[in-house]
């Protein structure tokens, strides 16, 4: 998972890109970085950590010009450091170029071992970097066309914004696996209106622009001084975007491909509700991600819906562990149970979803260490049964407790009285409404149906790479 | 607004602290620290900040000892930076003395020139550091003589621990304004139990000690090495404790004297539904304060509750005020509306204080923008009409808006539709539980009704001190 | 050792202040600090570190108005950390009050016993906080009289700066231990020129004051809105200035009580080749204190000088000791030899001291392992024997090798061919020029004749204090 | 100017590099990189500042294995920032690779300008990383084979290490511009000696290890697991040694080409003396890169050398620039007169170049200023009328002031009464003693002789880079 911003034509863009990256923190908090252009060249300021901590007033004030492109990385287990942060900037025969990138490219590796042979040398081992080899040794005589040129030879999921001296370029990949925004920003008066783009429209909201459409699947838009203009260089695929946009990832103020991710969510507890519901006193949310889902479940029980687990404000990156020697005292640090809540009450809890199941363990005993007398934990999502190759990073199939456990299996791993799933049909009547068929989203990590091939779990990792610390 | 623990008896005490203070962060972010003992020497270590980022393992590690004390403090407009942070450690003629205060001491300002006058020196404009200048110039003989003698002359609100190498002392003023809660931690098998004072229970459930009961008001607890006692060594007052702790500063996590906090706030909620209904299609909470509140207020008049304003995880100290030129963008840090929530609905917003009204306006002004039709601002505790002279940082008189305007004009300020507060009855009510009367809390801000005397505002501020820089 | 600065009357007085400390950063290294004052009040700023690193320009700008005292402090073994860093500033009865010191109260130990028996507090080991709190605690009826009045009661040796919102105070005590040097600052055209005291007269040179005259023994400079006055507030004492400022602490370019220390040098060197001359091809100093008395030593015996050591000019505090596994590398981080000055030479090697004997050590073997045929260690001060308790961090006696061993015995430790020092007569004579008798100095660490009672070295250390962290 | 170390089979590489990187500090202060392998990848880190500001323990503890290179990077006027810092390590087609250079590539533009039309992309503005794409896109076998293959297609300077995991590659351009030598380290009984180069001896003095040779003009070394071995892959070319690393660059502990830099110092002193000489009463030297030169040059005369400059131990990249307005008072924060030392009389100060003139200026003012009757200002290298193209950072040649000035307008400029500089022939005659000829060195900087072609002053710089904040 990462967000990215784009802004073409607006005074200070840098620091209307850190407003809208501010936004999208949620979608990354390992680095962040901005590139902005004057028109003359680029400039670039990338840092670990998040959008606050990685920007100054001077540091913005060093990234001039009115446009500029930002990203926020996502915390990955390997792979990570200022080298593998984004926007990346080089040079080439064109000029300038940055890349802001979403997604993941499946065939990274094979292209990557091809262009080793053709003389290329890599920086990090980023899959974005591939995809700038490309765009420099293409043939295509305009930056447009070689980054079609390009992107034709990738397959997987992206949604990505170049920028060079002289244009702004956002591409949703053919199937639209993760989202991409288009805004207009019009506030100045006697300008003409600057173009947006922008991971959630959540972003738009922040810096005063107004929302306009999602990109469709397969566009790319490009702003330059003659202009915005919407091009198809791909062939035509059916539309498979992220269905956990919905359930987990996006912002619950965000609308995405026109649907409210809030209301989508309140959906999802309704129809958990009527697949699974819990003969309760109190429906509490896992908070935050929870916190729609508990209000819909609640809502079409009847039962009331309490804050039953407080979330603490104030945890970030830096927490120290406490010592192995006092762990046992049980520390909780994210979360606290509030007792007047919980306290010789039958709870359903409302969670997104369960991945390994050792936080589920450690939430169940912790309501029941606060006196509720029965747990009954409900999962807004199918159980997820199988990796994600297209940008979100889940651990192997052999580390997914649901992939091998029923949920009657999971119930007694995480101690609650029953575990209860939403089917996957009914994530998609959540999603899209009432009407019939699973078209039109990815639900692979759910369902097993990849919509793009990828290589084998055993493909990666096989290279020395430097150490990325720096 | 600060928080403190203390910790006797229980191995790497200063990381059972440091858990401790975590939990309190919300009583203050300005700044954290630790003094420890290992019955040899006291060890120390402040910083300005947060808890987690004041501490690292190496900086734990060099506060050994099996009893310490903790101080988060809040951030004030003036008297910051590290020379105020706390525990204030000294050398005096008994050895080392630590102290840690939750309070305000409201004479501190007569009882500082008097000791100016007969020789004393100040390093902070502290108002604790008075209290230590009296301990050590009293005669008496013993630790816990000293102390008494020295808080006998000082006035107003406190909770305060004090730790020496031979013992922990902890102590509620007579009205027993802060609270301050006792707990054991018995984890260790053959090792008798550690005593653990805190200034909310929930700093017990993070470390895993058992909550035994809040010291009463006057109430000396000592710790040392023959054990635990109770000594009373003030006077019998009436108590007082702050009733806002209720509507705002404790975590709704806590029981404080029995009472749950977020219990109390859901009958702040539904006692101003019957006092102030509103006729709308949903109830939000302004977050996080406001959740428990706006669901007693949604279940009482059963209206829908929703999530319509989100708060942003990663707003921290750090953030960059967007420079003027692009202030008229109408940026949003902290929260941000749901759209699909408001969009042409009747909204009753519920928070649980309107102190200037700036904040107010602004929510209202983000409400209707994302379309909502009506507002009603509800706020779940009476008009804020008067400073509070015993520990909480408030403005004077002619900057509260509700010392001079009336609820309608307090409406037409903030632009919303209607303004409705609690009244203080159904405060006491909500708080109490349907007894009758108001004994037993102070509620100055609301009433004027101040139970200890101060000096008038223009007492303070009028000494040179030198810059707190270090 | 330490340094202080002192001025009145100049516009930007911290930013002078700065520059001062910064050319008297030889006497100190572990902290820096500056107060200043706009008449108002006062502001400060302490770092540990390099002058050039507390201290940045919005800092400087955070330290207004046109008087202002500056410290640095020496790196000394127990007591140090920010809590140690001076000046000093606090609050009592007369207002504010700052204080930075050089030197060292013999009898602090017993004042502070007393003190603390009268109720007073102590933050810090430092013995100038004893100081303050009899400065606060007398009668006198102004800063003057209060100042003089508390110096009265402490022993030892100290140049000392004071300053308040009204007046700098500057004094050296009775006999005149340490260096304190009087100047004016007159380039602003149309305004009375400012009032400039400084621990040497190099600090005069770089902020482009004037120098005037050393302070006298006893004598107190007084500057304030009326003028600058000098008084005398103390008995005549003999004057015994330390020698050891000659020999190695004051900068080559500082004239002391009138005598040119690079003059000094050259001397100390030319009466050693004398007292002991070598037979030998060339003479090397160690950098870069050696390096003026080599040249003397080497003229007098007309025999070349060379650099046959070169100083690294990048050795910090902040340089890794290399891992004890590398360590039998022989690592020389700080000097290397110059195999073309030294390679089948007889080399006479020319320092200021020995202490303990294992520098020299390791400077012996470094010469001989570059090709040295013979090495004669030449020191230009006679044998330490005696610790000082007058502001110099000296080891205890039993480590001083020449407390207990003869030149010849050292010779045989530092594996040198020869040992040859400067006998107590020659010092004097060097310093003095040609006149009889050793009147006016201390030379206490060479001869033991202490002109000051001081604690016993058990006296000291007994009592616990916070640690200095904060 | 830039520094280089390699190690290649003792334990702890890293820490060995660290200290040899130590010992070339001199040779650039911008940034600081080491790259380390195991024999499975390599790890690197490289940061901005000085060496021991770069490294910390738990930092070469995360660079393991026995083979390492490291780089010091010289702060220049443009090109700066961490993007530009070395040792640049990338993967390519034959795995992991990294490069440390000192030199610079006379035909980079050229060669990059192809390189991006064959689809090669930059990360930075450095000649260097045109070399490394050079060798990735090689049809060579090996990585010798390829390094030999790259390096042929450029020219210039350069003295070069190269790490894989295999194998540590050493390479000095066929006219051998800057220097190189290599060394042993025995130390560890039982092990076989490893190997190490080094840009000067110097680095082998401080860890230990024994010098073996300079390496030859167009060599290579190779040290992999079968041992070392010396390759010639490039045509003869006549050696152009640097001459001014013996003037100002090279450590004077340093032999570069078995000559000792003191030593030649020395000699260009001597006979500066004959050619210049100068009726004084004293010879000074600017310190420190001037002290032996006037050793030399006092010792030819017969008259007597002081030190009459003092250089602050202090100063380093974080001082701040006194404000505007006291700018006035003259502030000298690198260099103080020594008054003793000048007062009255007759100076020669020697210095070992002229740039612009501007630093001169200030020295002999602050000569004058302390007391001097007549300054005589002796260069101890012929006039600096032309650019360096070969790494080192000069300015353009119309900022040269002896360019278009004669020794008397370069007088009239600095104000010193005389300015004398040594002759062409002198200098050569001072670095290869009494021999004929001037073969064997590059003196371009003086002479306008540039062994090798290089691209215009107008070719650089008119490309858009990206900005180097990381």
């Amino acid at each position: 998972m990462c967000g990215v911003v784009g802004i073409w034509g607006a005074p200070q863009a840098s620091n209307l890109t850190y407003l809208g990256l501010h936004a999208l923190q949620h979608r990354g908090q390992e680095s962040a970085g901005i590139v902005s252009s004057d028109g003359g060249r680029l400039f670039a300021h990338k840092s670990l950590g998040l959008v606050q901590d990685a920007f100054s007033q001077p540091v913005l004030e060093a990234l001039p010009g009115d446009r500029a492109i930002g990203h926020v990385r996502y915390s990955t287990a390997g792979g990570g450091g200022l080298k593998n942060a984004q926007p990346i900037a080089v040079d080439y025969a064109m000029g300038s170029l940055a890349v802001g990138h979403n997604g993941n490219f499946t065939n990274f590796e094979e292209v990557r071992t091809r262009l080793e042979a053709a003389g290329s040398i890599f920086n990090s081992s980023s899959d974005t970097e591939v995809l700038v080899h490309l765009i420099a040794r293409s043939r295509e005589a305009t930056t447009v066309g070689r980054v079609s040129d390009a992107l034709k030879q990738m397959q997987g999921a992206y949604s990505i914004v170049f920028l060079t001296t002289d244009e702004l370029i956002a591409v949703r990949d053919p199937h639209g696996f993760r989202p991409l925004c288009l805004g207009t920003l019009s506030s100045y008066p006697g300008l003409p209106g600057a173009t947006v783009v922008a991971s959630e429209p959540s972003a738009f909201e922040l810096i005063g622009a107004e929302y306009v459409r999602d990109l469709e699947p397969g566009e790319m838009i490009v702003a330059d001084r003659e202009g915005v203009r919407s091009l198809r260089p791909f062939e035509t695929r059916a539309q498979r975007m992220c269905i956990f946009e919905y359930v987990y990832f996006a912002r619950p103020d965000s609308k995405l491909n026109g649907i409210s991710v809030y209301d989508t969510r309140k959906r999802l507890g309704a129809i958990l509700a009527e697949e699974c519901p819990a003969d309760v006193d109190v429906v509490i949310p896992v908070p935050d991600s929870g916190v729609a889902s508990a209000l819909g479940y609640a809502g079409r029980l009847g039962i009331p819906f309490e804050l039953g687990l407080i979330r603490s404000h104030y945890v970030g990156r830096t927490f120290i562990e406490p010592s192995q020697s006092i762990r046992h005292f049980g520390v909780k640090l994210k979360l606290s149970p509030v007792r007047a809540v919980l306290e010789g009450k039958r709870v359903a809890v409302i969670d997104d979803s369960i991945v390994r199941g050792t936080t589920s363990r450690k939430i169940v005993k912790m309501l029941r260490d606060a006196g509720a007398k029965e747990v009954h934990l409900r999962i807004s999502s199918p159980p997820t049964r199988w990796p994600c190759y297209y940008g979100i990073d889940t651990p192997s199939r052999n580390e997914l407790i649901a992939a091998s456990h029923s949920p009657a299996e999971v119930a007694k791993y995480v101690t609650s009285d029953t575990v209860g799933y939403l089917s996957i049909d009914g994530l998609h009547r959540a999603v899209r409404g009432e009407g019939p068929g699973r078209q039109g989203f990815c639900d692979a990590c759910f369902s097993g149906d990849y919509p793009v091939p990828f290589a084998t779990e055993n493909g990666t990792g096989k290279r020395s790479l430097p150490l990325a610390s720096v």
